[in-house]
């Protein structure tokens, strides 16, 4: 049937636009990765030089062409720097790209490089390193972004602000406090970066296609050259394996999740009807026509990369599900998932620490809306309970009456007299006035992580420590 | 907090890398959509010189006015498609870019353009005439591949291959049959593009920023002059709906699936252990040292864009729940996963359309792989039954003994004598064997819908009578 | 290696816990599917009657047989709803737990039933029965939810609030008029509902196990008995096909995004510092000390929900990609997921109407929010140009102009003087007067689909006459 | 609105079917979760029972009240696994069925349990301690099914089998190094599940509401009692947090994948085609009519369950998205999901250890296939720069013109004679005939990591110190 494609008329016909030129057309369409797999090449020249390094040791190949391969190589690196480098996409991929240009270097000394190797293993190893960098860096921001939280948790371990539970004022807490929620959560992920770096460290180069070699090459070598813990112990497993990406995609989606649920407080936050915060004009949008309007765009756009991200999850898991062993082609579609993923999280994680480090807190909304709603309605219940003895039922019952009271005559529990008090129940001291105050109830949830400003700036210290 | 930034050299320390310039710097990346978006010049141009033409004609501008924005945003088309259009990262989205150039082209006149619209409604236009031209070329590129399989159905209306299920052999069909499977697949699909595109068909344009206008604006007037069938219904939900983009991917996900199905039966037709195909060179790419290796890479990666697909609908899916009204800003996640899955199905859809019209059905391996594994057994239980009279129970049960009997002598079915199958049960007759054979087999199943060739070739004629 | 389970101590040891009796134990539980088929005990019997009734018309089997079948399947139908009928997973399916039944009933007979079908079509035609009722209930469901947002709409057109981008105040429109984008979106939901039954309307049964049979059946006899269109065209596509299964969750998932966005808007709405609505008691939780608080328990969990709808969709297209023609084991995975996202969203929508029905609108609150942040800005402009001739940009500044006074002031736009007005800019008539207010404001946008009133009833009337 | 529904007949009316009796029935339904959260019974008990010895401790209540509770507790343990425990739906949920009971048994000492914690608390304990007995549930599945690999790979570290890229034969490995492969796979899942312990190994308990408590509490002494490493650090996300749930899906998710590779290479290799494998009758269906036919449904489960766990994982990530803090009731969608997949996680790797272990292995089929295809071609190639010094592109030539020698004979290489081989390239000697054997080719890769038998040991024995 091949023939139909010869000729050029009616393959116009058939395919038309893009595809004008049949099926050589969409066969390079589709299978060339050059324009994105480019992004590796400084990973692929560290590579090779290790590899090349190695087998000179090893006696497979002489150390004049180690000498010329390196050269070579790092004359590529400084031209694909300087932009001066013409990528082909006939050539496919980074790989040949590179090999193709270290043959026009050095000729024929290029053709040894790929001894006791093959792309498969060539590809494993420069995308294993790339997220290993990636996670060094996503470790940094998130370090980055908890420094920002631990100096606001400072500033504001006095604060009192409505927590919120279903996004009705349950109790009031610190926004010290609150911002230390984040530390933790951004905490946690960077303990999951840290340990999905100790997973992946193994080294891939010497699988080969899939079966090893016979060359007399030394794996700990290259592992030891290129910063690897030790070399991968299975071939096949070597280049079929791509949970380094999956689960870099993964841990990217609960910290995007993580990210989104801040973005939407500082949406919500930033309402006219909360007024909590105030973003800075850096990551706001304005209005000419409306002066006060500040939309905050950057909190969205970052509440929307988790939707992203989630997908590149989805996208690599599915790729990657009932893919028989060892290298297939679907797997070439790993890159972009994780390269976009990447690029989403360090935007989402620098705006975040430039929007925290900046954003103003108003502190007089905060406390205003703290005090609304009886928020110490459980305070008053657990004096009731602590200090007279009630159970907690009774103590309960009592406390619905008093901030019915309240409500009746349009007040706060704190605003209700000694009388109107010990009107509901004859236990009641002047006592209690000090738990009625949100300022009294944060300062007295001093139990380990409460919200306690003594307690917070506790936690803040602890997190110095490890930040 | 913002002074922070005010110093370059702290900024610096604090962002590194690519947002070295401070908060400006990652504010740019992470609004601007000009990037992606320039992809809607052609549509933006065409939404403007409607909404100026109705505006004109509604008094709304001066005719003059009017002239001046046509010939000013034609001027623009053709700089954008002589690629001397200079995109700005710093005008953020096409609009604004085009916007820009037309005040630098036409002066004053050009802020006229932008009366009783905004960007809001003007987005919405552009990528819904976007989606609608994808859909109706999705739509022509299933009717490609539908012709594909409905010319290699005729073609091997007669093939005698095995049907599988649970990828074992179960009774024997034709291949022409097995290809009309995919008619229906594919079929559906382009069904659910057609319902999709009036499902869209409403035009968004004079919604304005949220609430419609006070302007004596005409929006069936640009609804019609744009190919809608009517204008939207409510402005807020014109500027808050991306169900077109939604179902535009909902769509491509199963039609993906399809693909897949027929990407992995490709992939395992061509190991030399089924043998069933031959893919052209085309769509396969070899080793220069194992001549005979053809390694079907194209079906691989149609297989992989599956997942690509449906991570671009989860990920819009993620970025539009929990959205209040009306427009915020994580809608503009909207459309890299638009052009993302509509190149990635474009791809797959004219990748796989070469693949069928261009490989090589090996007839030969099909017919004897449906002869083995006693795939007629079934239809000797149901002669037992329709002619002999036995209770199904009994059929299966001396069909088993026939297949055992045949195991044993390490024969089909079909090579069973007369003698040897009456010993089993006296009812059988020579009459029998009319069924035994593969072609008996497939040329009995004359249910509507089955695989007899004579049924085959009717849903070819068909289906031609309506693609 | 199977000797090793035949010991049971040691397949103790190995297996533990629920799978103590070893393999099969571990085959029945991920096997059977009883557990959740029985759901289609009805479809079931339905299909089976239809499938005897045509056999006997056919001449395939007897008129006796026929009655003794219809009669057996009635009885069985009637134990199964009085909850007498012993569902067994040694039997596996609903199929062949109604099968054995059958037998005990009506002895030889039954095993006639099972003629010229399998069980790929059997559950092929069960589920695509099942899907087809669940979509007619859905498009019931969404019409009550129209019919409720009418109600609210006609009941409020007048109502002004705050029309929201970014979750900013914009510009002032009616409830009524936010009521009717809902009643947009479930109304492409609905459109989306009625073009899957379309598509489904096809009758699966007798395409047997994969191709067909060679028994006179009539199709087209079983089809209209069982309320389809016609019947299948490929018998192999048709216990292959998991299209509308797979339809109806893409439906399902954006219908859940819509609910998503309400419910945001009804948790938003719900707090203190909004306070635009009040839900009822029946669709919230209280607090026994905090009595005036109301936790908007039923929007967060069908809020929630999208998240499982979604994940359902995301399930099902991955089992079924890749899958080779024609039946795979995996395709038994596809009925929970339609089960649950089924019943989560049958649950959602009742929510969703009752919340919407019962709800407290807090006029005065909506009105407040929009007559502050100057949301009448844009409508200052726009009389600007319109009724002053200023160019757009100038009639910005003019704007921003008066907002900074009026912010200076502490007051509204229409609370400026016309003096004070002038003295920006003398063009400014006391005519201005009738666009600063928030009701001048929604009542001006009379563009189709705008906010005002006229309009709003308009769009209820032409839903009214579609609902 | 309300009042709608205290009318009996227009409720049904509205709502019909199982919302019978309107919004009561809806809200109980969409809200209770006492269906699936009674799961975790034990781990209710066991909290409540630290909390209440604790609060005793600190003198918050009696000894005597705390010695009721928790023979309470007892008590109702036995009731829950004597099956005699009556769940309400009323009640809700886990925490208030097992309260009410304690309130029957002991009377007003049960109001005590209660005192300085809340529900928040309380179901991130009970969740958190069930997920994580499920790691430790799944580290040992995880490592039973490494020893069934083990076992296997030892029995067949020399069997030769081809080694597949693209699914078509690349070089011979063997079958215990494919085995191994495994190993890798399963044991890098078991790393995650061992850090993901750790990462979750914080106790909840005494976070209360979300803002601490001021009783006196220990709650070093609770997370003791408990297991926990330590107690959790902040006590708003304490109640917030759901990232030991999502890194569980997380981890499951790339396990399924794993698995779903194994899945399809069990069920290619058990069609007639390949014939590498044949399952147990216990993990597999036969047919009595086609008694040769095994049908691998166990694999094809597992294959499919895949997508239900990818699902819950997305599902969950949706949920928690964008959720402001601290506790919001969509939170409750967290258990079912993580239930499901758990659930399925148990039982697809039992199922797989159960069909790793008992199949039969075809080494005559898998020898017969790692020979054909010139597998050795490039073990030619290398031999050919190793031994005769040839430039890797000439070797390959060389390697070409011999398979199409051998192609055109119609043998394999090592069938060639020396002078053939000579005729295309003369340095060749009769030495090469120790690497074109299939056994030569595996023997030969013995870099680290590399299929030769003696390297394939070393990793056994590795593996089997750490299993």
């Amino acid at each position: 049937m091949a023939e139909d494609f010869t000729d050029t008329k009616s393959s116009n016909q058939m395919w038309g636009g893009r595809f004008a030129s049949g099926p050589s057309a969409i066969m390079e369409e589709i299978n060339a990765s050059i324009g994105f797999d480019k992004k590796l090449y400084a990973q692929d020249i560290r590579g090779s030089k290790a590899h090349a390094t190695m087998l000179a040791h090893q006696g497979i190949i002489s150390a004049e062409d180690k000498d010329k391969i390196l050269h070579g190589l790092d004359t590529i690196l400084s031209e694909i720097e300087a932009g001066q480098f013409v990528f082909s996409r006939k050539l496919e991929d980074i790989h040949m790209n590179i090999e193709a240009r270290l043959a026009d270097l050095i000729g024929s000394a290029a053709g040894r490089l790929h001894t006791a190797r093959s792309r498969n293993d060539q590809v494993a190893l420069d995308f294993r390193l790339w997220v290993k960098e990636e996670l060094q860096r996503t470790e940094q921001a998130l370090s980055g972004l908890i420094a920002a939280f631990l100096d606001r948790a400072e500033e504001h371990a006095d604060t009192v602000m409505p927590g919120f539970t279903h996004l009705q004022t349950a109790q009031p807490v610190t926004f010290g406090h609150h911002c230390m929620a984040y530390v933790e959560m951004f905490g946690r992920d960077r303990q999951r970066v840290r340990h999905a770096i100790e997973h992946l460290d193994e080294s891939p180069i010497g699988a080969a296609a899939l079966a090893g070699t016979g060359y007399p090459i030394d794996r700990h070598m290259t592992a030891q050259a290129l910063g690897f813990r030790e070399p991968t112990r299975n071939s096949i497993d070597t280049v079929s394996d791509r949970d380094f990406a999956l689960e870099f995609l993964s841990i990217a989606s609960i910290a995007a999740v993580h990210l989104s649920r801040l973005a939407e407080e500082i949406v919500i936050w930033s309402t006219p009807q909360f007024g909590f915060i105030r973003l800075s004009d850096a990551f706001s949008t304005g209005s000419s026509i409306m002066p006060q309007k500040k939309n905050p765009d950057a909190a969205e756009l970052v509440r929307a990369k988790t939707g992203r991200i989630n997908g590149s999850l989805i996208a690599l898991l599915t790729v990657m599900k009932g893919l028989p062993l060892a290298y297939s082609k679907d797997m070439q579609e790993d890159k972009e998932q994780v390269f976009d993923a990447a690029e989403s999280m360090e935007l989402a994680l620098a705006a975040m620490t430039g929007m925290v480090t900046d954003m103003t807190i108003r502190t007089d909304k905060m406390k205003a809306a703290a005090g609304s709603g009886y928020s110490t309605a459980t305070d008053l219940a657990d004096w009731l309970v602590r200090e007279a003895g009630l159970p907690f039922r009774d103590a309960h019952h009592v406390t619905g009456n008093a901030v019915a009271m309240a409500e009746k005559k349009g007040c706060d529990l704190a605003e209700l007299s000694l009388e109107e008090l010990q009107s509901i129940n004859a236990a009641i001291t002047a006592d209690v006035f000090n738990v009625l105050t949100v300022e009294a109830s944060v300062a007295s949830r001093k139990s380990f992580g409460g919200t306690a400003p003594s307690e917070v700036r506790k936690q803040i210290a602890w997190w110095r420590a490890r930040n």
